[in-house]
């Protein structure tokens, strides 16, 4: 009796009835509508042709596919929704392009192996952003980790910002690509708000493969004369143009009727990621020689024993990071991210959305540099992301100018509201994981190779924005001030020079 | 007859004889004791491993498949070699993985469609370093672009730098995934000197297409008891065991000959880029106002017609940062190449080796911090290229956030060498654009949405490095130091203050 009810509501979800599918319809008129207005009070940008083509989407999943509370966006058991073609809809800010499947990723893997629960992940991308390397590493990830919960919807409208794009309306080549990245691939007219139902109903009803939806759009779709027409692309609608297309739209609504989004399956835990608390002191002595970059391993470690919502995430590097030392002590929660950084700040932002997780990604410090763009709009997203760079300067010697990371420091400083820390010793290395873990904002630790002798005792204190004296005299004419690695050059100095 | 003798000299180059069969397996294990006893002079990092792996494809490379001078590595005529898995063998310095295609990518637009030569390029990518975006960015480039004298051979040796990699020896992913991207697709085993020589002869007979070989290898190939195995990536071997492994290898080398690597055909064009003179000078007058990224559009035209080999390449932005101008007047050296800054650079990093173009490459000024890592390796490499940023700063309003460029400036001032000018009018942005053009090393211009004045005359001269005095007066007790679009606010605060 249960299945035969399911299985009926199954078949209404997949095929609904002919007055559902007119009032889809007019919503997405409707939206059309509202896109062409907004964009026309602004005076100069805007896009108002990008959202007429998605609007047939954005009806269908909005108001038959994704299980929400209208009123309550940020409940985590709602269904997420990535705008990545432009501005973000609920969790990150896109803007840039190419970064929203990456963030989709983090959420997805985050409903799967961490809440285990319901929610599902959706991501609108764009034709034109698929031209960036983003998204191909993001759709490698989300296959090789088995996203069910995650649907990407491709609107392949054939045009960009200046130009035709070079797979045109080649929608065989998008399902090719998407299906040689391992996704279960779906092809359908996005103008077809029933095959639309259809397909999502599909994609549910895949297991252990993300879905691919290649949507057939066209740009301006669904707005008298602007359709598919190149040069449109940011431009608001002259007024006197807008009120008569309008009126055309408008003349195609059949209903005033509304639907109501579905609810969403309840079952996420509960999760509390605030006042991480140190468990104990640091347990160094003295006389320890020992890397920075090792002891934030595991300081990383420890810090998963304190809070189990911490994760840690690492781009093919954890045996140089350390961060394999976190790995052994909480396989489970660890991400193996491959030789692809900007997926992984951008899996790391997902992860951190509704605060569900405290998330740690590991690389060098010199391959942070790669990923400049999605920490930007990580920070502009008041994003609470902790990155780590191992192998930071000129002291990892051998390795060669291409793996010093002198330019992170000139990044990460630029970037707004980012914390940075450059621990000196292993002690406060320990301390910086755990400040990071609990302050709002990015952080960044900046971590070295070399092994450095211990500076501050185990009871020490340490304060975001606060210095420390480490050698004073009442003699003292010049101020040093020294970070990391180089404060024990300026140590050494200043033994040198107590003894002249 | 000719032809006659062109398909038997074609036979012998898809099957050669079975004694250059054994010199080429010769030369490889040469090449892999060569490998280890250099890793081994160095006291703590080196790749042995991933130099096995290599020895036969590298082998077959060099003494058989490619043409060059091997006392003139510069000559113009050379086939072309991108080592892009780690160091660079010949022209851009690649280090950090994902970009050495790139680069091969331009050599072969550059080889094609600007010099119309025979020359060929060649590229070694890794399977780790296919997780990165920028890999995939460059093979959408090559096979829209019809690239058919560009060869990439995947070395999929399963092992990465922590880890096995998510595809391991998946040959037939590699081989859709490829595909699907449009290129020509040959799959090999990559210790099979004979098979090698066949799909790299079946690579130079495909036309309109690139050629993709898919090689299965295996990491420390042909080094007993280290091949296929984890935790050898980056580490030189114990002496001890060096020298009996080499004794092993070497008892497998049957001949002491060599192979000449085969003559290039010399049909590479003149080139002259040095000296580029403005034609005439600046055409504004002193009451115009013009925007300084308009003026870069059209001084990039200009700098077209006064030199041959100037090209511009740009980001799917080209109606907006101007460079269009420059397409209207000379499309045939114009290079869309969509929104895939990181791939755009490393085009462009390919089409200046050799001094055979002299590039300048065009988007928004936030959009080239996507790049960071490729313009750092450019620098690194030394490399020719120019870079403009439109829109930069908040000046450009009503655009948002996202696509303000404040950031750029941390970002370029860190490379090393990097020439920047921030112009502040169309006239000292004209001579800012012939200035790039004949100065060696990296340059960057950054241009600005708003329309402004002119500030200088068409007779002023400008040079690197030098500052102008605009306004001065005996009564001066302050000095402000602008560029770009704040000179003209300071300017307006001059104005002001000699009033009260």
């Amino acid at each position: 009796m249960a299945n035969a009810e399911a299985s009926a509501a199954n078949v209404d979800e997949a095929k609904p009835d002919v007055k559902t599918l007119q009032i889809l319809r007019d919503m997405a008129n409707r939206l059309r509508i509202h896109s062409i207005r907004a964009t026309c009070a602004s005076s100069s940008s805007g896009h108002p042709t990008s959202c007429s083509h998605a609007a047939e989407i954005m009806s269908v999943l909005f108001f038959h596919v994704m299980r929400y509370k209208q009123k309550d966006p940020e409940n985590p058991d709602n269904d997420r929704f990535v705008f990545s073609k432009r501005l973000s809809f609920v969790d990150v800010a896109a803007g840039r392009l190419g970064q929203g499947l990456g963030a989709a990723c983090g959420m997805a893997y985050t409903g799967k192996y961490f809440d285990k629960a319901s929610y599902r992940v959706f991501c609108l991308v764009g034709d034109g952003e698929s031209s960036g390397g983003s998204v191909w590493e993001a759709l490698a990830f989300a296959s090789h980790y088995s996203l069910d919960n995650l649907v990407a919807i491709f609107d392949v409208n054939r045009l960009a910002h200046s130009t035709a794009l070079p797979l045109e309306h080649s929608i065989d080549v998008y399902q090719k690509r998407c299906e040689a990245f391992g996704w279960n691939t779906l092809v359908v007219d996005g103008r077809d708000v029933e095959a639309l139902c259809q397909v999502f109903w599909q994609a549910a009803q895949m297991k252990n493969k993300p879905t691919a939806v290649v949507a057939k759009t066209f740009k301006g779709q669904g707005v008298p004369s602007v359709e598919d027409e190149e040069n449109w692309h940011g431009k608001p609608m002259p007024k006197e143009r807008a009120d008569a297309i309008i009126k055309l739209i408008a003349s195609r609504i059949e209903t005033n009727k509304s639907l109501k989004p579905k609810a969403p399956v309840e079952d996420s835990p509960q999760v509390n990621i605030s006042d991480i608390e140190m468990t104990s002191p640091p347990d160094y002595e003295a006389r320890d020689m020992i890397a920075t970059q090792k002891a934030c391993g595991l300081a990383l470690a420890k810090l998963g024993h304190a809070n189990d919502r911490v994760i840690v995430l690492d781009g093919d590097t954890k045996n140089s990071t350390f961060s394999d030392t976190f790995k052994r002590e909480h396989p489970e929660r660890f991400i193996e991210c491959f030789t692809a950084e900007q997926n992984m700040v951008s899996v790391a932002l997902g992860c951190v959305t509704h605060g569900r997780t405290v998330a740690f990604a590991c690389t060098f410090a010199a391959f942070w540099i790669r990923a400049f763009d999605q920490i930007r709009m990580g920070a502009i997203s008041q994003t609470n992301i902790n990155l780590i760079g191992s192998h930071c300067g000129v002291s990892i010697g051998e390795d060669g100018p291409s793996q010093m990371a002198l330019e992170d420091l000139a990044m990460f400083r630029a970037i707004p509201n980012c914390k940075i820390f450059y621990p000196s010793d292993a002690i406060s290395t320990e301390h910086a994981v755990f400040l990071a873990a609990n302050t709002k904002g990015m952080c960044y630790i900046r971590t070295s190779r070399p092994e450095t002798a211990i500076i501050y005792t185990p009871q020490e204190s340490f304060e975001i924005g606060q210095a420390k004296v480490i050698r004073q005299s009442v003699n003292d004419k010049i101020t040093v001030v020294g970070a990391g690695i180089t404060l024990h050059e300026a140590l050494a100095a200043a033994d040198d020079l107590s003894k002249q």
